[in-house]
C-alpha cells in the first residue's frame, strides 16, 4: 500500500500538511492566505462533528440562533478589555460600493458585542433566565503568524454558546454543565483533553476567568479545541443586560460562553490519522463501513448481491455505509477508503459467500477477521464500538506518557509534552519559567490542587501546580 | 382568538411586518439596518427549508463545498460584465487591524469570483466533469432600497449550485434538471411558481441567459425566490477553466448556478400566513402536529399518558409532534401554536378518552374533527397531506386568477397581478410598456410561446409574450 511521502513519526507538521491534502479535506490555494476552501469530504466531516455538538445542545436546552456577521464599531467598543484584546486583530468593512460608511463595520472575531445589544432587549425579567443560545458560524481573525489548515485560519468555522443567567450561582452551573458537555462530546471523538483554568494575564479579553480545553499532538504541542468563560457580570454592565428580579429589584445578568472550532477537526487529523491517512472515529465518519465486493468473472451477481443486502441491513440499524462499485482493483479501492479514514472495510467474494461469512478489517489497526454473514451486524458493531475505544486508549496514552509533574526547571528542561511545575502564583515566575523551557504558560488543573512545594523561581511557598507546553 | 392588528387583506405589507415578529421569526432592532437576528424559530424554518433543498442536491449528485466568504478585487475584476453589475452593490474589506490592506477583499454577493479561480485548479480533463457543487452561506449585498425581513436584507441567507460542463448542451441539461429540482421543491412548500426568461438587460452579470422563479405575493407583487443561469463559456473563459477533451484537446467549460434564497421563507410566511399568523406547509414545519391535553382536576394521569403515547407513535411514523404541558389554559397555547403556525393540532380530553377518540384541528382552515385513536396516525398523516395540497391550490388560484394575457396596454391598465402582452423583442418597447404600466419586466415564458398579435407600443408582429408585474 502507497504510504504518505513524509512519516509521521518524522515530520508531524509536514505529515499533517501532506495528509490534509491527500485526504482532499480542504484547498489551501485559496488566493487569500489562511481563508482555505472546504472540500465535499472536510465539510462532510465537519458538519458531522457540528452534528455532535446540536445533538448536545438540544439535550442541555439551548436555542440555535444566528446573529449578524457584521458589528458596528460603536458595539463593539463598549467593553475596554474586549477591544484592548481584539483591537489589532480584526477586519474592517469601511466602503459600500463607491460610498464610505458613516461608522466602520468589523467582521466578527467572536460574538459578544453583536449579541449583547441584542440580549439586552430580549431579557426584561427572571423569567427570562437563563438564555440559553447558540450559534455555528463564520468567525474572522486577522492571523499574522503561519497559518496551518483547520488549526490557525483566517475565516474560522466557529461554535459560540452563549448564556445568561439571575447570578454568579446560576452561571457557575453553566459552566460545569459546559464541562460535561465537552467530556461526552471529546469521548465520541475519541480525544482525551486536559481543562486548564487560564492565568489571568491570558484570559479571554473581557471575562472574570479561562478555562481552556486542550489535546496534546504527536508534535509533542498542544492544541487549544475550545474555551469556557465566565464572565460574571462584565459585559452585562456595559451592554446594560439587566433584569427585573422576583422581588421587584434590577439586577445585572452574570453571562458564560463555550467556543469550539474548526481546530477539532485538525485533532482528529493528527492525533488519529497514520502514514496510510486519516483515522475517523465511528460516531463522526460520513462512511462507517465500506463494503468491497471481491469479484471474480461470472460470479459477480451473488457477490454483488450480498454486498447490496449488507448495506442495506446496516442501512437500517443506522449505521452509515457505502458499496464501492466502481470498477478498479480492490486495491486501489483500499487505498481510497484508508486515505478518508473509513473505519471499517467489508470485504465479500466467492469464497466468503461459499462459506457464509464476510471479511472485516479495521482501519485503526489493520486486524482482519472473517465472520458470520448470520451475526454480521453485531460484529461489525462490536468492531466499531472497539474501534472508539481504541483510538481514545491510544490518545489518551499519548496525553499520559507526555504529562509529566516535576519540581525543578532542570527536570522539565528535556522532556516532551506538557510539564508541570509547581506555583507561587505570580506572573513574573511563570512568564521566567516561559522563557527559560520556551513554552507557553496553559494555565493551572481546574480541580484547585494544591501544591507542597516551592516555585522554582522564587522560592516561596507553591499555591498549585503550572502546566507548561509548546502550543500551536 | 386575538387576531393581528392589521388584517392581511387590508394593508399586506404592515400585516407582514407584524407577522414576523409575532412569530417570532426574526428581530429587526440589530444596529446595522437590513441585518437581522435569525432567533430559534425563524432559523428552525429556514434549517428546514435548507433540509429540503439538501435532500434535492443528494439525489441529483450535487456535493456540498464551503468558499471562503472574502474575495480579492484581482479575482473579483476578471470578468467584465459582472463587475459592472455588482461594483456598486458591495462590501469592501480595507484594513486589518491597524493595517491597510495591499489589495482590498469585498465580501461575496455571490460565488462566482470565489469559486471559479479554483475550478480552474480543479478541471484538468474531461473525467472531472460534469463538476456540480452547491454551498449555503451568507452572502451580502448593499441594500439601498428600504428593507424588508427575509425579503429585501443586506446579509443573505443564501443557497447557490455551481456546475460545469464539458459543452452548452451538456449544460442545457443541467438547466432542466435544475427546474425539475424546483419543480419538486415548491411543491413541498406548496408554492406554485411562474419560470420567466429575464430580457437580455435583466439577467445576471455575466450570464448567456437568466430564468427567475418569481411567486405571487397576495399583495399582487411578484417576489423572485431564485434564478436559474446559462453562463455558456463567459466566465470560464476569464477564469480559465479548461479541461483536455477525450480526443486530447483544450476546451472551456460551459458553467450554470442555480440560487436561492432566505426570500423563499418570505414566501412561505406571505402566501400561506393568515389574521392569526403563520401556516406552515407540513413538509417544512418544525412541529408538525401539536398535542393539547385537556385537563379537569382528578383526570390528569390517562390524558397526559394518551398524549405521550401519542407523541411517540407519530415520532416512530417520522410525524415531528410535541406535548404542550405547560400550565396555561388550553386556549392560550391554541393561540401560540397558531401563530407559529404549526400545521395541525390535537386535543386530547377525558371524554375523548371515553370515546376512544381524539381530536384534530386544522391550522389552515380551522376544521375540526374527532378520529379513532386506533386510526389516528392513518387520520393524522392524511390530514397533514391535504393541508399541503389545500395550500397549494389556495396560492395557486390567487396566481391564476391574477395572471392576465391581454393584447393591449389599455386593457393591462387595471389589472393587479401579472400582465403578459404581445412583445416585439426590442427593450424600448418593453421599457415604454413598464412606464406606462408602471411595473418592471419579468421576462418571457420559457415555453417559447408564439403570439399572433402585434406589439401594443410599435405595432410590429410580436415574437412572444412578455410578462409585466410590480415587484419586491
Amino acid at each position: 500500500m502507497p504510504e504518505t511521502k513524509v512519516k509521521k513519526s518524522d515530520d508531524f507538521n509536514e505529515w499533517y500538511n501532506e495528509i490534509v491534502e491527500l485526504a482532499d479535506l480542504c484547498d489551501k490555494r485559496y488566493p487569500i492566505k489562511g481563508m482555505n476552501v472546504w472540500k465535499p469530504y472536510g465539510w462532510k466531516l465537519m458538519n458531522h462533528v457540528d452534528q455532535l455538538i446540536r445533538e448536545e445542545m438540544v439535550i442541555t436546552d439551548h436555542q440555535e440562533v444566528n446573529f449578524p456577521l457584521l458589528i458596528p464599531e460603536s458595539s463593539f467598543k463598549k467593553e475596554e478589555e474586549h477591544i484592548e484584546g481584539f483591537g489589532s486583530e480584526v477586519y474592517w468593512v469601511t466602503h459600500a460600493g463607491l460610498n464610505k460608511l458613516e461608522e466602520k463595520w468589523l467582521l466578527r472575531p467572536t460574538s459578544e458585542t453583536a449579541m449583547y445589544p441584542v440580549f439586552s432587549l430580549w431579557i426584561r425579567s427572571h423569567a427570562d433566565l437563563p438564555l440559553k443560545t447558540y450559534q455555528i458560524v463564520n468567525t474572522f481573525r486577522y492571523e499574522t503568524k503561519q497559518t496551518r489548515a483547520f488549526i490557525r485560519v483566517r475565516e474560522i468555522h466557529f461554535f459560540e454558546a452563549h448564556t445568561c443567567h439571575v447570578d454568579f450561582k446560576d452561571a457557575e452551573r453553566q459552566i460545569k454543565e459546559d464541562k460535561e458537555i465537552a467530556n461526552r462530546l471529546f469521548e465520541k471523538l475519541s480525544l482525551p483533553f486536559i481543562f486548564n483554568k487560564r492565568p489571568d494575564w491570558d484570559k479571554f479579553a473581557g471575562a472574570f476567568y479561562t478555562i481552556s480545553i486542550d489535546v496534546l499532538m504527536p508534535s509533542g504541542r498542544t492544541l487549544q479545541l475550545g474555551s469556557v468563560h465566565q464572565y460574571k457580570d462584565n459585559f452585562a454592565k456595559p451592554y446594560e443586560i439587566s433584569y427585573e428580579t422576583e422581588d421587584g429589584k434590577h439586577a445585572y445578568c452574570h453571562q458564560t460562553t463555550y467556543g469550539m472550532s474548526e481546530r477539532i477537526l485538525g485533532a482528529l487529523v493528527g492525533i488519529h490519522g497514520d502514514n496510510k491517512g486519516l483515522v475517523m472515529p465511528p460516531k463522526v465518519a460520513p462512511i462507517q463501513v465500506v463494503i468491497i465486493p471481491i469479484i471474480f468473472k461470472g460470479k459477480e451477481k451473488p457477490v454483488l448481491e450480498a454486498c447490496k443486502n449488507l448495506c442495506k441491513k446496516l442501512d437500517e440499524s443506522g449505521i452509515k455505509s457505502h458499496v464501492d462499485k466502481r470498477e478498479i482493483t480492490p486495491g486501489n479501492k483500499y487505498y481510497d477508503w484508508e486515505v478518508k479514514g473509513v473505519p471499517l472495510r467489508v470485504e465479500i467474494g466467492p469464497k466468503d459467500l461459499e462459506k457464509k461469512e464476510i471479511v472485516i478489517v479495521r482501519r485503526d489497526d489493520g486486524n482482519k477477521k472473517s465472520v458470520l454473514q448470520s451475526s454480521s451486524i453485531k460484529s461489525i458493531k462490536e468492531e466499531l464500538d472497539k474501534i472508539s475505544k481504541s483510538l481514545f486508549k491510544n490518545a489518551k496514552k499519548l496525553l499520559d506518557e507526555n504529562m509529566h509533574r516535576v519540581q525543578t526547571i532542570e527536570e522539565a528542561k528535556d522532556l516532551k509534552g506538557i510539564v508541570e511545575l509547581p506555583w507561587c502564583g505570580t506572573e513574573d515566575c511563570a512568564l521566567e519559567i516561559e522563557n527559560i523551557l520556551e513554552r507557553n504558560t496553559l494555565g493551572e488543573p481546574i480541580e484547585n490542587e494544591k501544591c507542597k512545594y516551592s516555585c522554582p523561581v522564587c522560592g516561596k511557598p507553591a499555591k498549585t501546580w503550572m502546566r507548561y507546553a509548546k502550543t500551536y
